[in-house]
C-alpha cells in the first residue's frame, strides 16, 4: 500500500510532540492525532526504542506512519506537547519542558490532585514540583470546559477518576453520605511494561482484586465532587475498559426523576457522555464492550424500588476517554475546533 | 480406549439418579457423581434428549459414561435423588418424587427460603408446595452439618449466597450496617439454554451489569446470617466463577485481629473453606479462576487503614461449590463417608 | 447529549437502504454509512423489529442514530441498497428489488458464483435467479477496481474468500499444486442470530473444527485465483477477525524475492492491503487482532528454508473488510469517491 | 481448614523429587503428585525462590502442600526425580544427578531427540551429553509402554509432538506423501517465565503465528512415526490445549473404514486415547477446551468426500498428556501401580 505518512493531511495546523510514545497512551495518542485532520505528530519519544519505527510497537499504524522514535533528549519544539510519561517521573521533567511547546497536556498523575500532601500520601513521595500544580486545568470538558479554552497546561485525569466524576458529579447534591465504588478495570491499564503479574496464562478470565479498600483515582473523584468516596478496584479480562458501580444513598425526597434530571442538564449538550439506563437489554446500561476504541463515557444508574439506594453507573475506555480521547478532546477546545474532531469512532457491536 | 461404564467402580454402596441431567448442573452432578467411588450413576433424565447419549452433551465424560438419558416419566427409584431442574417448575414435581428416593437433593432455588412470601416476591409466583419447605436441611455443611447427617431433604443454596454466607456469616457479629455486595459472575449460570443474550459475541469480554440493586440470592444471605444485605450482580467474562465484594463496616472496638479469629474459628476445620488474604501476590484475596472445577470456597477480607471499612471477598465455581459439589459433600455428610470422597481436585494454575 | 441524527452531516450526496439492518453485518454497514460524511442513511429494515429504534440492537449508534427499523415490505426507493440478508433468501428477494435503487451492493453468497452448479453444490439447493449472476461485479477492489467504477450490481465476496484471494491471487503464477488452507475465524461469522453452539459457555476459548475437509468459501478462491484449494476452517475465541494459514509449495526457481516483488506489485498502491513479514516482532506476520474494526487486510508470508515450501498468511475483520468495509470501499469506487473515505479507522492496539 | 501437609495420605510407596517446581510443568508434577494415593513429594526446587513456600506460586495448591521450595543444590535423594527444568539447562545438570534417584524422569527437550546433530539442529546449541540420550526411553505409554515398565531414564515428548505422534502414528502405513501440521497453542506452553510477549494485552484474543514454516516438535513426529511432517504453529487465546490440524493424503485404497480401524485397533485398550469423530455436535472432533486438566489426547478425523485428502485432528493439555500427566503415567507403569492413578480427572464442560 502506498506510505501515508503522518504528514500526509491538508495542512495541519498544529505540529504535536509526544514524551512517551511507545507505551499503551503513547500508541493511542498516535492514533488518535494521525488520524486528526488539524494536527501533524513531529516526534515521539522513547529512551529504549529511539531510531526505530513507531509502527513496530504500534503495529495498527503501519501504512499511516512513517516516523521513528525520538531520544528524549532530542526532542525539540512543537505547538503541543502531550505527555505520557510514568507517574512520579513526570513532575520532575516537566520543568525543563515548559518552554518547549505552547501547550502541555499531560497525562500522568502528578498534576492531578491540588494538594500535594494527598499526593504523597497516595503515591508515596513527595510532590517535587508543586508550585507548578496550581496552573494545571483538569482535562475534563465536561466540568472545566471555560477553563479549558485558554489554558496552556491540562492535566488529564485518571480513568477510573473521569468515570467516577462524571458518574457521581451531576449528582453530588442528591446524595446522602458516602459512596462504595466497586471499578474493574482491563488489562490495559497496567501498561505495556507490565511484569509477569500481567501474563496472559495469570491475568486470562481473571478477577483480581488488587485494591480492596482503596484506589488512588478516588482521591481526585473527592477533589472534583466534594464526595466522600471509597474505591476498590478488580482487574478482570478485557483488555480495554474501565467500569465503575457507585453504591449510594439518595437524600431524603430525592428520587429517579431527580436523577434524571440532573444528568440531563450536565450532559444534554455534552458529545461524549451518554445517559445509558434502559428498562431491557443487554447494553441497558454502561458496558465498555462497546466502548472499545471511542471516547465515550456511558453513565447510568438504577434506584432500588421503594428505597433510596442508587447504583451509578460508569464505563469508559481507559485509553481513551481515559487518557488519550481526553486528550485530544481537550486540544480541540483550546485550540478552538470542533470538540468532536478526530473522535469520531463510535465503538463496535459486537466485538 | 476400553470404555468404562459408570458401574465399573468397587461395589458402589449408592444408586443415584439424577433429574434434570443435561443441564450445566446436572452435567457436574454427573461428572462428580460418576468420580465418586461409592456412588453409581442409575439414571439422568432429560426431556429434550431422552434416548440419547449422555456424553453426547457431556463430552468430557466419554469414555467414562454408557448411559443415555431417561424421559423423566420413566425414572425410577434409586437410592439418591438429586434435582437439577429449573426453578418453579421443581416445587411443582417434587412432591410426586418424594416416594422414589431415600435422599433427596434439591438444587434448584424452591427450596431454599423458609418464607413462601419472600420467595413469591423474589421469584414472582406464589410457592405451590409451601408445607415442605420446612422438611429441606440447608445444604451448606459449614453451618448446618449436624442437620445434614439425618437430613432426607437437602435444599443446596445459590451459588452467590453460598459465598456471600461463608463469607459473611462468621463475621455477622461484628459488622454494623447493612452490607452492600458486589457479586461478578461467570457465563455458565445462565445455564445451558441461555438465550441469544448469552450469544459469545455479546457476552465475550462484557461486563454486564445484570442486576444493578438487587438480586435474590440476597434473601438468602440474610435468611441465613441475620445481616441486611443488598447485592448488585454483574455477568462478566470467565464461564465459571463467582466472586463476591461485600463491602461492609467493621462494629466499633472491632479489627483485623477479630476478624482474622472468627475465620479461624468458624474454618479450621472445614476441608473446603479457605481463607486467603495475603500481603502480595496476584492470588492474595480469593480468585475464581484457580478455582475451577474444585469444591473450594476462598474467603478473604481487607480492613482499611485508620477505619472501620472492611471488604469481604469471596470466590467459588458456581457449578461445584455453588452447585454439585456442595451436593456431593452433603451427601458425603449424610452417608457417613470422608467429607472430601470424590471432591479432592484442588484447580488448576494457570488456566 | 445531543442526539445526532443520521441526517446530520453536511449535505450527503446519497441516500442508501440497508435490507437486512439488525444482524452483525447490516450493524457495520449501518455504523459505517452513518458516520459516511456523503452518505445518508434513510432505512434499515428488520422483520423482527420493525417500529423499534436500531440503537436498541446496535448499542454502539446511541446519540448517533435516530431512526427505527422498517418492515422490509415498507422498504421505499434509495440511491443505494446493501442487502445483509440470509443465503438462499437473498436470491429469491433480489429480482423484486431491482429497480428500488441505482446502486445495490448483495452482502450474502448468492451472487458470488458464476456458475449455479457450484453454487448448488456447497449451499445445497439451486439458484433460483441464475441469469442475474452474471450482472454481479465481485466487491473486490483489488482485483476488480475497473469494473466496480460502473458496476450497479455489486457481490462482495465471503470473508475468508477475501482473505484467501488477498492472499494468493498475486502468487497464483508462483506456486505449485493444490493449496492447504487452514482457516481461523472468530464467533460473529455465526450470526447476531446464532443458536446455542455459539453461547457463550461452549464457545469461549474453544478451537472448534466446524468444517474439517472443506469450506464453501474455497470455492470463490478458485473461481478467482485459479488455484486448486482445500480450506479447512476452526471457529477460535476471537469475536471479530479471520486468519488463514496457506500451505503451498513454491515453483522451481521461485523464492522469496519473487514473493515479494509479487506482492509490490499487486498491492503498492492498494489503500487497504498491507504486507506484513517482519523478522520479529509479535506483530510480525498478519494479526487479526489489530485489524478489528478496520478495512484492512494484511497479507504475509514465510518460505521454508533451503525449501519450496511456503506459508502464506492473511487476516481481516470479517465484519469489515470481509463484509461491510469492502461494500463502502465499492460504493466509494462506484460513485468516484475518495476511497478510503468512511474507512480510516486503523484498528487498535492493544485491545 | 485443617492443613493437609503432602505427607498425609496413607503410607506412599515412593517419595519423589521435582527439580524446577516453580515453572507451570513443575505446579503440574506438584498438583498430580501431592494428590497421588501413592506418591510423597519430598522436595521441589527453584533458584529464586527457595524457602518461599510453595503454594505461593501454585495457589490452588493452597491447603494441600505445606512444602517450600529447596535450593537446587540442597536437592537431596529420593525414588524417583522428575526434572521440569528449562531445555539446554537439562542436559548439563542431568549427569550430576543420575545417582540421586532410582527413576527419572526428563520433561525438557534434551533428551527426546536420538540424533545429536538434529537436536543441534533445531535447539541451536550442540548436545553436551550426547552418550546419555540412548539410554532414555520415551515417555510416551501408547507406543513405548513394555520398555517404560523397566526403563529409569525417561524422556517426556513435546506438547505437540505428544498429540502429533498419537494422531498420526496409527496411520503412518495409511498415508501417502508428506504430512503439513497447524498446531494451535495455548500462552502458557511460553512458561511462567514468559515474556512481554505474553502480556495479557498482547496476547489476548491474538491468533499469533510464531513458527510459519517449522516448528521443532515436528522433528519428534517424524522420529517416531517415520512420516514427513512439516509444522506450523500459532498462539492462540486458550491458556492450555494444544490442537493439532494434520493434513495428509490417503494412500491409494485406503478410506474412512481403514482408518477407523486402525486407530482402534492402536487405541482400543489405551486408558487416555479417545477417538472422536462424530458426525454432528459442537464436539464433534478434538476440543481442547473440554480437555483442560485432563490427561486425554484425543484424535479423530475427517475424509474428504470422494478423495484421498485426510485432516486428522489431534487435542490435550499441553501440562498435563503433554508433559506432567504424561510423566505421571510413565511413573505408574514404572511402578507397575494401575495407569490411571491419580489421573482420573476428566475435564470440564463448559468451562
Amino acid at each position: 500500500m502506498p506510505e501515508l505518512t503522518a504528514t500526509a493531511g491538508a495542512c495541519p495546523a498544529i505540529r504535536a510532540a509526544i514524551a512517551g510514545g511507545a507505551g499503551y497512551v503513547g500508541g493511542e495518542l498516535l492514533r488518535l492525532l494521525i488520524g486528526h485532520p488539524l494536527v501533524e505528530v513531529v516526534a515521539a519519544t522513547s529512551t529504549r526504542l529511539a531510531g526505530r519505527r513507531i509502527d513496530t510497537v504500534h503495529p495498527n499504524l503501519r501504512g499511516l506512519c512513517d516516523l521513528t522514535f525520538t531520544a528524549p533528549d532530542r526532542l525539540g519544539e512543537a505547538d503541543v506537547l502531550l505527555l505520557a510519561l510514568p507517574h512520579r517521573q513526570t513532575m520532575d521533567v516537566l520543568p525543563a519542558m515548559l518552554g518547549t511547546a505552547k501547550h502541555i497536556v499531560d497525562l500522568s498523575a502528578d498534576f492531578r490532585l491540588r494538594d500535594p500532601a494527598v499526593y504523597a500520601g497516595y503515591y508515596g513521595v513527595p510532590h517535587t514540583a508543586p508550585d507548578l500544580i496550581g496552573a494545571f486545568v483538569p482535562g475534563l470538558p465536561e466540568r472545566h470546559r471555560a477553563e479549558l479554552k485558554d489554558a496552556d497546561l491540562i492535566s488529564v485525569p485518571g480513568c477510573m477518576a473521569t468515570a467516577g466524576i462524571l458518574a457521581l458529579g451531576p449528582l453530588a447534591h442528591l446524595l446522602d453520605g458516602p459512596v462504595e465504588i466497586d471499578a474493574r478495570s482491563g488489562s490495559s491499564g497496567a501498561g505495556a511494561g507490565a511484569g509477569e503479574a500481567n501474563l496472559h496464562a495469570e491475568r486470562s478470565g481473571a478477577m483480581r482484586v488488587f485494591a480492596p479498600t482503596s484506589h488512588r483515582h478516588q482521591a481526585e473523584i473527592t477533589q472534583e465532587t466534594g464526595l466522600a468516596v471509597r474505591m476498590s478496584a478488580t482487574g478482570v479480562e478485557a483488555v480495554r475498559g474501565v467500569q465503575l458501580l457507585c453504591h449510594g444513598t439518595l437524600a431524603a425526597g430525592a428520587g429517579e426523576a431527580n436523577v434524571r434530571q440532573a444528568y440531563r442538564r450536565a450532559y444534554q449538550d455534552e458529545p461524549f457522555v451518554r445517559v445509558v439506563a434502559k428498562r431491557r437489554g443487554n447494553y441497558r446500561f454502561p458496558e465498555p464492550k462497546i466502548l472499545l476504541g471511542s471516547n465515550f463515557c456511558d453513565v447510568g444508574f438504577a434506584v432500588e424500588p421503594q428505597g433510596r439506594r442508587i447504583v451509578v453507573i460508569a464505563a469508559l475506555d481507559n485509553l481513551v476517554k481515559g487518557a488519550a480521547g481526553a486528550a485530544v478532546q481537550c486540544l480541540n477546545i483550546r485550540l478552538g475546533w470542533p470538540e468532536r474532531l478526530g473522535l469520531e469512532f463510535p465503538g463496535l457491536h459486537p466485538n
